[in-house]
């Protein structure tokens, strides 16, 4: 397969070839979608916005020991990274409940769990992306019971790097969402993105519910201010140390 | 509290106080819902086929060691059953996938499991019994983790003994949702019912995938025939050794 040739298009990203084999490039658009595309969108800058702060935090991770698959930024909205075959899994951890987690459990939204939850979900459109349970994974070959210890704890030990640098920066990090891809060894490499996107970011600075928010959920719930709240949070992950 | 007080409706049953405080009377409906009490209609005669058919496993259950609420039935669709306070879990066995199985994996309807598959669901109709994970119902109180163990024996272990008795009643056990309830001890007890309405149920004469059915399925998705369905379970089970 030759350069420039498009692998791959999904919600947020388009994936391309590159003239090596072993690295792709990700185009981050501005598209927005929630509810799996039922809702449909766009966010200026957007695309420039989360592959900017996705390149910062996977350098920081990477400096802390999480390999992940980022390589470098061509461009402000272009991430050259490692080609991996992306394991399809959504890895969900939640520190405090928020969105279906309070839906499908009737706790109350900000309720601080007593230690961190790690969830799989099935990264599958067209089934809605199904929360799993570990005999249903398992079921479905989605992973083997190593991967699955190797995937729990390296979401553990990303959501501690990833909630103390987001303290740092006056945010609290409610929850996200982690993709994992094999390389060739196979080694499991972080991949996807990390960005208010894929994060529930609250404003330390803010105590109304609404207010606080500075990810996606502006614009799930129609917050308004969507292109200020990612701003502003690439404003604060650029100015802080790690 | 005095004698024949209603002390819960339910979709299915009404419980009724008796003069023991230690026994109540469940009261079996020919009200019929499905999809969280979204479709709601009747079937006739269901309320004594579905106590009849019950009260009939449970005997045989109990003669198997399995503890159980039973007592006896002083009329065709009223069971006498011990006083229990029920734990909110719905705990489903699967043989064979179908429902909503099929429709969060993408498995195809039929697939026989390696194994047979124990899940466990919030019993909570404002929430739509949502299924649960092990985290998740730790994080919700809902069981200790030797309640679970416990309950995740004996639902393998009520699968084994009803899978071979339904197979002599040339019926296959797809799967099936059971409640358990705790006693004054406390004692696990299973309670509840089994019959068409809690039991995917496929008669093994027919290949047809809308023939088989011999349970609620043929309510949910209007396919006919729902009380000779019915009747021929009741037939068969009460017709069957064990």
């Amino acid at each position: 397969m030759s350069a420039n040739e498009q692998l791959y298009e999904g919600k947020a990203k388009i994936i391309y070839t590159t003239d090596d084999p072993e690295i792709v490039l990700a185009h981050f658009k501005d598209d927005a979608t929630a509810f799996n595309a039922q809702k449909r969108g766009s966010i200026k800058a957007k695309g420039e916005m989360n592959c900017t702060i996705a390149a910062h935090l996977f350098k920081m991770l990477s400096a802390k020991g999480i390999p992940t698959h980022f390589i470098d930024c061509p461009a402000p909205n272009q991430m050259r990274v490692k080609a991996v075959k992306i394991i399809p899994l959504e890895v969900v951890v939640r520190n405090i409940a928020a969105g279906s987690l309070c839906q499908q459990t009737g706790l109350a939204v900000g309720t601080v769990l007593p230690q961190p939850l790690v969830e799989f979900y099935y990264k599958n459109d067209q089934l809605g992306d199904p929360l799993l349970t570990r005999d249903r994974l398992f079921l479905l070959n989605l992973a083997t019971p190593e991967q699955l210890e190797s995937l729990t704890a390296k979401a553990l030990q990303i959501n501690e790097i990833l909630s103390g640098f987001f303290n740092q920066c006056g945010i609290t990090l409610v929850d996200f969402k982690l993709e994992f891809g094999l390389d060739k060894q196979p080694q499991i490499l972080l991949a996807d993105e990390i960005s208010p996107d894929t994060c529930r970011l609250w404003n330390q600075a803010e105590t109304d519910p609404d207010q606080r928010v500075m990810d996606k959920d502006r614009f799930r719930r129609d917050l308004g201010n969507v292109e200020d709240a990612y701003q502003q949070v690439l404003q604060k992950v650029l100015s802080t140390q790690y």
